[in-house]
């Protein structure tokens, strides 16, 4: 008797008006060429029609969507929902991509989903509509029960993994935000989340330091001295494999990413910048330290090339990609205590 | 009759215990193969023969640097130097490494060298010798009667240019120190030298924000509205093609970089980081605003490395071809007013 296949991945729409819509759909278009595993998508049948002339699968249940995925792109309809013009951003729209976030959320939660893959959505709008989140990790993280302090947010390509300690703040406010306990804190979320979602027996985390060339033993900056190595000489005594705080400009060339698993960064432009330089068309998003797994690809709305046929659904894929090979071994291992 | 030959380029070989000396040899070595015009070495022969079995041809005077170059590395011996270890840096090996940088830069001066490339000199031990410089492009830039504000330090690899509006400072002055005056004058010393330089007749320059997504419209921080708009509004006002300020995250990609000749950033790891990660082999520093053309490959001395032939020689070798291709460009338009 074949094993069971896993639940599917639930994938929401995004913003109708967005991009969302559009790199889904030519997600199913190259499944095959993508290498996915069965996805459901949640939104509205109109949006995808929209931008795209392929076939829908309406489905009522996840479970049939393993069967649907070489029919059409199975597809879980919302109940109320209005359309939108690609490029177009409204309340209803903002409406139909938080309907989307939440169902999605529910079935990973319920198990009847391996894993949730979110559209990108338009702030504004979610503002707008009482959204009273910074983004799309917190709600997420507010609805499996977890502390938004206690996620990490992972950017994730084929060559380079980063976490940002601090993230969307302003750069003023970046030194008074570090602290030993963030960045610890920060640190075994991202250490628990390679092993848990990526297999990592004994992974390895290189911190950057702050300041230029680590602070060049304080003449260029204290925190290194103060906050960071102090936090790192904490995370090295509970057993982890934790090494830095290194120059942030000589972390990212070949040969030293080869030497660790992930960058724990100090800030937002530190983990993005290498990221998107060498992996900008198919950079991931992982929320670790949930219940479910969650990726999302890393690029917005892109409302200004909405419905044009231009957009790249290489991240989307890699985004969906990911949250089944995370799904699988999270399977493999089962629950680990805490999480 | 044929052309005569532009003058050699004058190489320092930094610091005697550093990778200077081997990089410059194996450059010699690999000379066709990295297509390098004639260059003179100036520093210690010993510190040649102490990490390379070729021939050095000495001389005295640099115009027999050009026939010397086929027969063995021209070098201008100094006239008091004592030698070092590779891998041991001392005192009397920062004397060498100032003498070598001091006669560079008079050939450059004086027209009998068409450009210079500075090997990387050990820091601590210059300050020990009274060095009161914060660098070599400090001293460069005093020595060519050029006040060092007027300089901007260009990193340059094959598909990217930055420009950190700010250096060595602590990361948490950065916000203090940054001004419209201060990015326009270094928006204007890039701008001049992607001109002389580069021979780009109208540069474009994309300037970075300072804050995640450049400050979102204020809600992640203000210095782009306050600061740094001002300074491109000025700049586009002047007749310049500026723009931005851009979320620093995406403007590194391939398509991204495809769309300006180089970047102003606010800061070193901004400008750093994407440098250093797209093109670490080869990255080359250039010092823009002086009256002689100066490159130096984009590393530090790697005492621990040091005499264990395991030097990689493309930076420099970037460095001088650089340094040639820059001199070529000033020479066909002559000398700009001001400069």
């Amino acid at each position: 008797m074949p094993a069971a296949s896993p639940p599917p991945i639930a994938v929401s729409l995004g913003d109708p008006a967005g991009i969302g819509p559009e790199v889904i759909a030519k997600c199913w278009d190259s499944r095959a060429a993508f290498g996915l595993p069965p996805f459901v998508a949640i939104g509205d049948q109109r949006s995808l029609g929209a931008v795209w002339d392929g076939p829908v699968a309406a489905i009522d249940d996840p479970r049939e969507a393993d069967a649907a995925f070489d029919v059409g792109l199975p597809l879980l309809q919302l109940a109320a929902a209005e359309a939108d013009l690609p490029g177009h951003p409204s309340m209803a729209g903002a409406h139909c991509s938080l309907d989307s976030l939440e169902i999605a959320v529910g079935l990973a939660r319920s198990g009847s989903a391996s894993a949730v893959v979110t559209g990108p959505v338009a702030k504004e709008q979610l503002y707008a509509i009482g959204f009273s989140h910074p983004g799309q990790t917190e709600f997420v993280a507010e609805r499996c029960g977890v502390a938004s302090g206690n996620v990490a947010m992972m950017l994730a390509g084929p060559t380079l993994r980063t976490v940002p300690v601090t993230t969307h703040v302003p750069f003023a406010r970046v030194p008074e935000l570090l602290s030993s306990s963030l960045i610890e804190s920060r640190a075994r979320s991202v250490l628990r989340g390679l092993q848990r979602n990526f297999g990592i027996a004994e992974p390895r985390l290189a911190v950057a330091g702050l300041n230029p060339h680590a602070g060049e033993g304080g003449a260029l900056g204290r925190e290194e001295i103060d906050i960071i190595a102090p936090a790192i000489a904490t995370l090295v005594a509970e057993g982890w494999r934790v090494t830095g705080p290194y120059p942030a400009d000589t972390m990212f060339h070949d040969s030293a990413r080869a030497r660790y698993d992930a960058a724990l960064c100090m800030y937002h432009d530190q983990a993005l910048i290498p990221l998107k330089a060498l992996h900008f068309e198919c950079g991931v998003n992982v929320t670790l330290g949930l219940p479910v797994v969650r990726t999302a690809p890393d690029h917005g709305t892109a409302f200004d090339i909405a419905g044009q046929d231009r957009a790249d659904p290489r991240a989307m894929a890699a985004a969906i990609r990911m949250a089944a090979g995370c799904a699988a071994q999270r399977a493999m291992h089962g629950p680990l205590p805490g999480l």
